[in-house]
């Protein structure tokens, strides 16, 4: 394949490609609503697929979902300081309602910690009322100057667990569990490798005793930041005043968690599998499987292409036939530029060759195969060798764009070759992550929490290294 | 039953009453952000049990879901006079953003139609882009002066389908079927039947030609706007301009219609079926429709237990087992307050007497089976049987609450009583609907469309009647 007309080469400007990857396979649009995205079908039915899979995952693990208000009084969110600090200059304010101007302006919620920790502070008297495991799904809006479909933009749509517990280790056991969620999840879905440890201090969400991170890394060796889990410890229960009676008959404060993934991952997605011919879908997480692609109108083939179609969505295998006038050739290119991960091509000189033709979306190999072939079981099992062939690829490219670095020139060369996951010790000190980040931006991403050292030295100072981090240019 | 004793009697004050019921079954509470409700993990698993079964309804009829912006600029609102009128007093308005006074300010979406329209203004060019059938699920805010949860408040959860149209009569079928989807639904899963007609024009909706409706009876009499279809011919396609080339190769504006329905559904579902003892609710639409409480501790007792669970979940009846160190007294009254359609009662000394309980929620009747009984096969019949006769109790409540009136007096009389749906005939004119309207609040409901008259004289005026109207008092 050579790729697809609308679509600028990957390796010529990947930010160009990726906004033509994105309207090609028509995933998302600008609005007229400065900041704010619109999310046409395909990008909402991947969003949908995504939710459903994790949804399961977290009523898995004990979370039940709730509902709390989209406003948040500027009192109720003053209530924390850290957090405040962090998210008020990024927030929208509602001043009128009603034709009025309110007494109290409200925020759109950034996150919603200050009302969930309000919510725990009225439902939790006892040690019996705990853990408290929630979740919601929903839209929050930060006030950001730009926007970029599905990485960065005014609102945005994710689920944000909050749980309350009556114990640190309890609390400390969630944090970690929900960052195991995340990364089974990128890595069996998405077929996204990625890499999980501590942020810095500097790096840490506002409010937060510690913030763990699924990292992964894009086509272009730039690093995203794909899902949070933070360990609140005491910090909000005692801002909200969230007091409980535990065992010992004793006030205690209680141990707080929340934890986050948003629809950037759909970026995430495109970002680490998508090609020149548009979006590439790994197949667990594609909305439609399979394109039955009939050749010609022979009433024979189109008998079979519906055949294939029902027994396939007996399966569980999501397909559709594509009966549309379009030429085949341009059928070809729109499932292509759709990601649909197999297509199915049917005519009648196959017929009377007696085979069927399938073709990958990922490799473009196709494979021709008799007609009497179990067209399920061989789809199934293509489907699954797809999956597993993304993951791969997504690795291996990781891994070729993984270096180490053992001083700042060593750092320096690399950012200015090809950027990626660059391993260095580090000495722990704030200035040295500032001066690291003076190299087009380079931020540490985690501190590895079980890698061994690399180097006693730190990258930057050459002192003393405490920590093994794992450092990149960020989006 | 005797009822629950944190539950105001439905009998002696249903405003009350119904608020007890929303805070015993832990729907929802009121939060501390004015006019905003928290929807709790029971009603929130509601809601979402809905929106599966309306959603999967919906893609079956062709339509796809997107997601808007929720902010809608002031002048985008501005472009279709009647909308604007009838919603600009009640909207939020954003004013600041990051810090900074925004140069125009924009409200949080009261409902999408300008949002679609500027959308569809941008991708609609040629019949062969037609219909476009898009719906979202999405949250929306009005700035109501209270609060009630499902009923009333700034903000809520609902539905909006938005679909664009080459010709009048695509769009009208489509305004038809999604009332028929909605009825549909009202009847077989929430187990109420409602009436349907069409709107008067002072109770139509802002912007619409004409607007179709879903009208419910609570058990009080008083009338639930339950869901709408508009049909808008051209007018928001000329205030957006969405033109497209006809067939004919002439440009001509789009037609468009919109339809939705809110959680309000989960107050119809209370104020419907519920009862003293608290929430009721059709097995089709509970979240959780099998209570199993074992009594005692007994091991024989557990393990049949956790068998009936296995089985019930294996054949898609959701059931859980009670296993708390609650008193089983407790227990019937907790699965009663939560709704749960059917409650399995086994102890010890049932097993000696070879017997098991089922005990019905909606009647509160219990029926006592031998243990070889196939619990699957008997409670899967149980629960249908259970979904019917919710059914019938609340159309048999409907008919009793359901009157003809030929006169004011007549009128004035019933509303007096007991309110309920009113049928009287009417001239059409604005003066009459608004003359009734003093009599206790009392409005149109809807102009029935293929009823046979009851009179040929205003209910009001006495002049010649041109429509056959339900009237009632609203919530």
């Amino acid at each position: 394949m050579n790729g697809n007309k609308a679509i600028t080469k990957r390796d010529v400007d990947f930010a160009k490609w990726y906004t033509d990857v994105v309207m090609a396979a028509k995933l998302a649009r600008y609005s007229n609503v400065k900041g704010c995205i619109i999310y046409e079908p395909n990008g909402t039915a991947i969003w949908e697929k995504i939710q459903q899979v994790l949804d399961r995952k977290f009523k898995e693990t004990g979370h039940k979902n709730v509902q709390m208000p989209m406003l948040i009084p500027e009192n109720l969110l003053r209530k924390e300081g850290e957090l405040v600090a962090g998210f008020a200059p990024e927030v929208a304010w509602v001043t009128q309602g009603g034709n009025k101007e309110l007494e109290e302006r409200l925020c759109i919620r950034p996150t919603s910690e200050t009302l969930f920790s309000d919510y725990y502070h009225d439902v939790v008297k006892s040690y019996k009322d705990l853990p408290l495991k929630y979740n919601q799904w929903c839209n929050v809006m930060r006030w950001e100057k730009e926007a970029r479909p599905f990485l960065r933009g005014r609102e945005f749509f994710w689920q944000e667990g909050h749980t309350v517990h009556a114990t640190k280790e309890e609390a400390e056991a969630e944090t970690r569990r929900m960052l195991q969620v995340y990364e089974e999840f990128f890595k069996d879905y998405l077929a996204i490798p990625v890499i999980t440890g501590r942020k810095t201090e500097k790096e840490k969400f506002a409010g937060a005793d510690y913030t763990l991170t699924v990292e992964a890394l894009m086509y272009n060796g730039v690093t995203l930041q794909s899902g949070t889990s933070h360990y609140f410890g005491q910090k909000f229960s005692k801002a909200y005043d969230i007091k409980f009676v535990n065992k010992d008959n004793q006030f205690d404060y209680a141990y707080q968690t929340s934890w986050g993934v948003s629809n950037r991952m759909i970026g995430a997605l495109i970002m680490v599998h998508s090609d020149d011919a548009g979006l590439v879908l790994p197949p667990r997480i594609a909305p439609i499987q399979v394109a039955i692609i009939p050749i010609g109108k022979d009433e024979r083939v189109m008998a079979l292409a519906n055949k294939y179609k029902k027994e396939l969505l007996e399966n569980n295998i999501t397909a559709y036939v594509d009966d549309s006038e379009k030429s085949p050739g341009f059928k070809f290119a729109e499932a292509e530029v759709n990601g649909i991960p197999v297509r199915i091509e049917i005519g009648s000189r196959d017929i009377e060759n007696n085979q069927i033709t399938f073709a990958r979306r990922d490799t473009f190999e196709k494979t021709t195969k008799p007609l009497d072939t179990d067209v399920v079981k061989y789809t199934k099992e293509l489907l699954e060798t797809i999956q597993k062939d993304m993951f791969n690829r997504a690795l291996e490219r990781r891994e070729k764009l993984t270096f180490e670095a053992h001083n700042l020139k060593e750092m320096e060369d690399i950012l200015n070759k090809q950027p990626g996951f660059i391993h260095a010790m580090w000495c722990g000190d704030n200035a040295c992550e500032e001066k690291i980040k003076e190299i087009k931006g380079c931020k540490s991403r985690c501190i590895m929490e079980d890698a061994k050292p690399i180097d006693n030295k730190c990258v930057c100072c050459g002192k003393q290294a405490k920590y093994h981090v794992i450092w990149g240019i960020q989006y």
